[in-house]
């Protein structure tokens, strides 16, 4: 039994943290629920439970053995040390240091061994990073991977609690006839598209897109793969879409993909024309697999492939993926780090 | 001056029709809006003028120059003969006659050549294929485009009146909690998206995806370009969006592009990410120019480009363009085709 922390746990992912822990009978004898000053006190009712809020301070941490972070990056990169030197394994959901060579970036059913090397902080993925790796890995046995094109239709909850009310109000209000301007996103969002998530770069791709080019080649453990990413937030509350197109070093077959997904851990394929089976998002809230289908060769290149990947943004692509990497943590014994140092 | 008759007047494309041959004061001296059976009588009212609608029948056509159809692929199949034997020229927005190889497929900024050798029947591309070309086409003065990729966010409009309305209603519903079975698209659309437009296709494609791919081979005149799209049907009133990603055969600098677009016919440049300047269907309804955005060197490609393109699917995706191309015929004398056989 381990000493478990949710940092961030008043938020659309820490409240799916909780949810999750106690759905999966998590191990833990004791849970510690801690948040900004200004929830302290809070009370959050989950399964039948009640758990009371307490204030993140870097003194929170003594006694933890894993904490599951998922406050912004800024609280990350300020109170992570301070769990780490109290002896606590932090699993990040931000983008704190997603990148840093000495943090593994994990997503549990592709690379877990790279978890064997941590220094006490892991990093996970980015929402949309998560579902797409976890189709791309599996396929990796039909041919090398050379290049990955993504145009992303991203739910406003990967925007948080706040996102998912404006985008209820101000449909609303449109339905009423009213405009109602942007607080949140930097763009009315009701019955609209808004093709920016995160800030811009130099290079005119946005963060968020970066993130899934450089997240992507960290997690599958190979620099030379190409991919280029177009993020967009669309009017849907939870669930993350993506349109993807794979070029392979070889020409490979729809039907040997869609068997290797069939068996792919943590994907379900729902991919049949003729009963109009796809996956949407209205599938997907609450599921744990990552839904595939529209899997069909690309007629515009000889070793392509096409197909659209739909996934939970809160479960997978964040608290159910924390989870799981504390999971194989206390499996393999992997949790203790002061030891190892 | 020229008698027209509008096929399909009371759909939504049919009424755009009407209006922007007001607004553009096309020089007609006769007007007739034709119909089935059920909207004969109908009053249709547009800018300050009152329109009776009469039965669309094989005898509507004497003394009509030009048809304007956009009242489905079977009425056009049945009708446009009849037209065309009576002298007119019809201006198909249906798919019927696209990929005949006697017929001109037509984008009047592309390719109005084309019209020169017509034989009474002139198709009109389909919506989402449209804005692309619009923005594929001047871009070719940099180098040869090879292969194409574009994932759409195809606004319920493009599935007609009855569909935006089934969006409205279906989210309003879901707003006060409750849900309806959708009866006019294929899966519910309020706040969800569907990967599916049209039927699919053998190769897993559906025939929205394949059109795109054939009449922009067609459009372009370039049998040897290759495309691949994800064509998905998003919560949206009017306006089609689309991720498209490009390969030259050679390198192309981005500052050259936005150049070009800047000065194309029919396109308008808005990018500028400083302040988050990009387009949004919300922008676009009732526009006649295409809007490009998110223009960017694609970091997976050597000669690759990435940007976003947002159309009025109604507009210049539909009767725009078709009035347009009447425009042409008149402007070139191409009107006449008798006295040419």
């Amino acid at each position: 039994m381990v000493s478990v922390a949710v940092l961030g746990a008043t938020g659309m992912v820490g409240r799916e943290m909780l949810d999750i822990l106690l759905e999966r009978s998590f191990p833990f004898d004791n849970l510690k629920l801690l948040a900004s000053e200004r929830s302290v006190g809070k009370k959050i009712s989950c399964r039948g439970r009640d758990f009371l809020v307490e204030k993140a301070t870097p003194e929170s941490f003594e006694g933890v053995d894993i904490v599951l972070a998922s406050a912004g990056a800024k609280i990350s990169q300020e109170l992570a040390p301070h769990a780490v030197k109290a002896g606590a394994v932090v699993i990040d959901n931000t983008s704190a240091f997603r990148m840093d060579p000495d943090v593994p970036l994990v997503v549990s059913e592709v690379n877990p061994e790279a978890l064997k090397s941590h220094r006490g902080i892991i990093a996970n993925p980015n929402c949309s990073t998560a579902q797409l790796v976890l189709v791309l890995h599996p396929l990796r046995e039909l041919g090398r991977i050379e290049r990955v094109t993504v145009a992303t239709y991203q739910s406003v909850s990967g925007a948080g609690k706040d996102a998912v009310d404006e985008l209820m109000e101000q449909s609303a209000a449109y339905l009423r006839g009213e405009k109602t301007p942007p607080y949140h996103l930097s763009k009315p969002i009701a019955f609209n598209l808004i093709p920016q998530i995160d800030l811009f770069l130099e290079n005119g791709y946005t963060k968020e897109e970066m993130k899934m080019t450089n997240e992507t080649k960290k997690i599958l453990g190979d620099q030379s793969l190409r991919l280029s990413a177009t993020a967009v937030r669309v009017p849907v509350p939870v669930g993350h879409s993506e349109a993807v197109q794979i070029e392979f070093d070889r020409e490979v077959g729809v039907e040997e993909v869609k068997k290797i997904l069939a068996r792919a851990h943590g994907v379900k394929l729902m991919d049949d024309p003729a009963t109009l089976t796809f996956p949407q998002p209205s599938d997907v809230a609450g599921k744990d697999e990552v839904l595939v289908g529209r899997i069909r060769a690309d007629v515009s290149h000889p070793h392509g492939l096409a197909l659209w990947v739909v996934g939970d943004n809160l479960r997978k692509g964040a608290a159910l993926n924390a989870v799981q990497i504390a999971e194989v943590l206390l499996e393999k014994g992997w949790l203790k780090i002061k030891e190892q140092q």
